[in-house]
Formats: structure tokens, sequence, C-alpha cells
């Protein structure tokens, strides 16, 4: 079969033929014909070595829409050996796509503990861009941060998958959204997905527009962290919940503890999320109707330069490859 | 009657003489003739300048137990108009002895609602102690952390009356307490009173020593802040919890989103708590017998000094004045 192949630590994807899997079903396992995958900032990292323990040569791709031999419309859940403990990830969690071989192929194979019925007002592209950002914007808005009606959430980075996601969630869950990005045209792109409005942060004083519009926020979802993270604690509502999945800017410094403890905040991490989570979100998904965003879908032989594209965060929405 | 009256800004307390107070009845306020008072860092920090609002003359004190003209032995809940919000205290929220008059004094009004009979098992001086310090680590504990039998605790800066109220309730709570400090004797007194073990914060290795020994934590109190609260994340075990109720080392630096993340950690700043928290937190110190550790005890005379002292943090437990 043809696959999108790491075969070397910090180096572009190759599209080369790899052997054809073969399941073990005596021990749950299902091959899977993909039919699209979806492109997630994780493979951008793992194919620059900013990622820790890469083992090439590997296929990539955490996101995968497909059929099962038997006929089964499914995508797959990239979270894997969660682990009996809600609240953390045991040792041995995985991600599809690095240890295993990943989606960016013809053929995956995986537990069929993984595999869930494909919403059916998704098209499978749809479908394929839905599973890693929407399970880590489901946990981090719904399970953490417990967004309710009427509260007022700020997402960062607006365009990014997760931050799509979390906007579109936070909306369907009644509350009202604002978004920050580099780009004016993301705020707008994000303003047709429903959010109330936005602020551009390489701008002065975006953070007090956002106070002007908003006053403050309940809660808060992050993917940058840096020295920019203390705007966000100075924008937070008391009692405010702020919970990050990234951390692009790297360290975040400058947190006045007094300005937590007054306001009485949370500050919470959140990777990924467990299997009761992703079929929570998939029902929300489909009760409320939602669909993902796409930026663009290309064919897998393509894939390389699309994972490439990555590195300058231009697209709003998932990038999605057609196999 | 007499009083410590903070006279003006940044100025040691004064003892002199103050008009007696006249309640009103018919607004439910009740005068409580002090037999004991206690100091809080909060009161060091009023002399000192480094507390928002300060507007003297304001008899200061936070802490007191007494009698009520009726012959009610009771002890004060310090915190005044949380509002109806248990996760955030409204704006007009306040602490007795700052703005208004505070417990060094022979009397104080208050209103009936910040009235708790004093727990029989307590002396008045030990009554005197409990109230800021208590309700604070209670909140920060059992509210914010809902520290578990079993679970491994640390809390920071042992000696400080919060950190003793907090190790004192995580041990009785069922958990495994470890405390740091820079003094040795002190991480000796806190063993006297229940903690495991410890660690001297100024000593090289420290957190190797703390690993090695209790392995990572599942809630951290801390009151400090600062540089070092990174190190705090990194004894951090999955799923743990952070609460701070302080920040005497000022901004935190140098956190790494991708530990917080990946570890699913929470970071919550704490302060004061609400009057079912106190209430709460009166009931477990009764049902569980405990004394809180009294450092010693001087005459209201001598108390601007005794706050003075506190610029050292020689103490071990609560200071407390004899009215």
């Amino acid at each position: 079969m043809k696959a999108l192949v790491l075969t070397r630590e910090k180096s572009p994807l190759e599209y080369i033929d790899r052997p054809d899997p073969v399941a073990n079903a005596a021990e749950g396992e299902v091959i899977v014909h993909l039919r699209h995958a979806a492109l997630n900032r994780r493979d951008y990292y793992i194919t620059k070595g900013m990622y820790p323990g890469v083992e090439p040569p590997v296929i990539l791709g955490s996101d995968g829409a497909g059929l099962t031999e038997g006929g089964r419309e499914v995508i797959i859940n990239p979270s894997m050996n969660w682990g009996p403990d809600p609240r953390a990830q045991q040792r041995k969690f995985a991600i599809i796509g690095m240890p295993s071989d990943g989606t960016f192929a013809e053929q995956i194979i995986v537990d069929k503990a993984q595999l869930f019925d494909k919403p059916s007002h998704l098209s499978s592209a749809e479908a394929a861009a839905l599973p890693l950002a929407g399970l880590t914007a489901y946990r981090a808005l719904m399970s953490k941060c417990q967004v309710r009606r009427g509260e007022r959430v700020l997402v960062t980075g607006a365009g990014g998958g997760v931050a799509q996601f979390a906007t579109q969630f936070a909306r369907a869950a009644g509350a009202e959204v604002w978004v920050t990005s580099s780009s004016d045209s993301k705020i707008q792109q994000a303003v047709s997905l429903g959010a109330n409005g936005g602020a551009n942060y390489t701008k002065d004083g975006w953070a007090k527009s956002l106070k002007a519009d908003a006053e403050a926020f309940d809660v808060i979802i992050d993917s940058a962290g840096g020295d920019g993270f203390k705007d966000l604690v100075s924008l937070a509502a008391p009692a405010a919940r702020i919970c990050f999945y990234g951390g692009t800017r790297g360290k975040i410094n400058g947190l006045s503890p007094q300005i937590i403890f007054w306001k009485q905040l949370t500050i919470m991490g959140s990777t990924m999320g467990t299997a009761d989570e992703f079929e929570q979100m998939l029902r929300f998904v489909r009760e409320q109707g939602i669909h993902p965003q796409i930026d663009r879908v290309v064919p897998l032989a393509d894939g390389a330069a699309a994972v490439e594209s990555m590195g300058t965060s231009s697209q709003f929405g998932k990038i999605v490859l057609e196999v």
C-alpha cells in the first residue's frame, strides 16, 4: 500500500510503498481502509524533531475515517490505552501515528475499541477532521472547564483545529465566544463560525479592546502559553477556569500569584481525552449538528507538503488528506 | 479601651486608647469582649504598606476569641460579605481588621453572622489562633484540592499558620504529608505535628530527596510562588492539584505548559473562604480533635513588636495576643 512515512528523524515525510498490514483478529485488531485522514500540529512537530520518543520508520497520522472490511463506516479514536483514571492517562498511553503506524496510508490496523460509527451528518472528509482536535477541545472545554450556558469564553489562536472546535462547542453549549489571532481574516472566519468577536494580539491595546467588548472571561482555552499567558489571567473573571492544551509560545512567565488567588482562578493543563469523552464528543457533535471546518482537501500523495505548510499556520480549520 | 492601632501608613502599630465601640443591635451588630487575638502575615504586610487600600487610623487584627455581652464564648469568622457565589468572593468582600476595626483591642463590633461557638476542646488562645489560617487552609486543601485518604500532600513553608493547619488537616483526612522549609528545626516540628518528613529548600538537591522519599505529590499547598513554583510542578503526580494562597516570592516564572498538560495538572489560587467553609472547618477541627500550634502568647500591649517580628518568619505556629 501507499503511505506517508517518516523514514528518519527530522525529515519531511516520504510517500512510499509499505507492506499491507495483517490484522490479528484474535487480539481484537481490525483493518480500516482509510478514505480520509487529517493533519494535526503534532505531525508537523514530529517531522521537525520537536517531539519526544520519535522512532522512524513510522507512518504518521492520528486522524482517520474509512471502512472496515465488513463495510462499517468508522472514525478512529486516536487516544489509545488511556487507562482506568479519567483524570490522567496512564504511562502506556499512546496516540495513533507514532510510535504505532498511523492514518496517512491506505490501510491501518487498530484495536476495535478505537472504532466508532461515523456520524451520519458528516462527510468522510469532515469525519476525518474531527477526532484528535475534537476530543482535545471537548475535554478542555467541557470536562475540565465545564462551560455553562451564558458564560463568556475566550479561545486563543483562532484557525487551529482545537480552537475551531472549542469555538463551535462553546457556542453550541450556549456560551458567548471571543477569539484571538494574529490575523484579522481568521477572526472574521471565527465570527462566521459563531464567535461574537475577537482581537488581533499583534496590535497594541488588544486586551483592552477585548475587555471593553466582553468585560471578562469565565473560561479561556489557550494553546500558546508563553509570556502572553499573563494577559489571559488579567482577562479572567472571578472564578474563571483557564485550560491550555498546547504551549507554542514556550514557558509561562510573569504570573502574579496575588491576582490568581484573589480572583480564585483555576488553571489547568489538558491533553487528548478518554474513550468516554470521545463518545460524549461524538454525541454532542451529532446532537448539535456541528460540521468541522475544513481548510482544504489534498491527495495523500501531496501530504508531505501539506504537513510542511503547517509551519506557517496559514490554514483556518483542518487540512484533510484524501486517500 | 486599649487597642493596637495603625495610625498612619507604613508604620508600626501603636498601643493607644480608643473609644469603646457602641453596637447597633437593630442592625445585627454585637460587641465581643476579646480574650485573645492572633497575628497573621496580613497584619505585618499592612504595617509595611504592602497591602492595597490601607486607610488609617484602624485597629488591625483578623483573628479573635472572646465573650459576647450575653456571656457566649465565641470565635469570629474574619471573612465578611463573601456573597452568593461560593467559587469567588463578591466585590464588597472584606476581612475583619482593615478597613473595619479588628481584633487587636479589648472589644470589637461585629455582625452576629460572624460569630461561631468556640470549639469546647480549645482554650481561648487556641481558638483565637484558628480562624483566618484555618479557614484559608480548609478551603485550599479540602474545598479546592479535595484531598483524599492515602494521597501524598506537600505543604511549603512549614511554620506559617496556614501551612500548619494544612499539615494537620491533611493528616486528619488520612493523607501522608511532607513539608518544605528553610529551617531544619521547623521541618522537625512539622514532623511532630504529624508530617512524614520534609526537605530544606535552601539545600541543593532538596527536590530530588523529596522525590526519593515520596515519589510525587497528589496535592501541593503553596504560599510562595516565585521562581521555585516550577519545582512544585516537577514534583506533582499526574492529575495533581496545586493550590496557593500566597505569593511571598513574587511572580511565577518558567512554567512548562507541556509538563502541565501532559500531567493533566490543576493549579488554583485560593483566598479565605465562605461562611459555610468556616462552619465545616470548625466541625472538622472539633471532630478530629485538632489543636492549633501556638508559637507564643504575648500581652496585647506588646503586640506591635510581635507584628514586627513576623518579618523574620522565625515563629512556628501562631503568635497570640492576650487581651
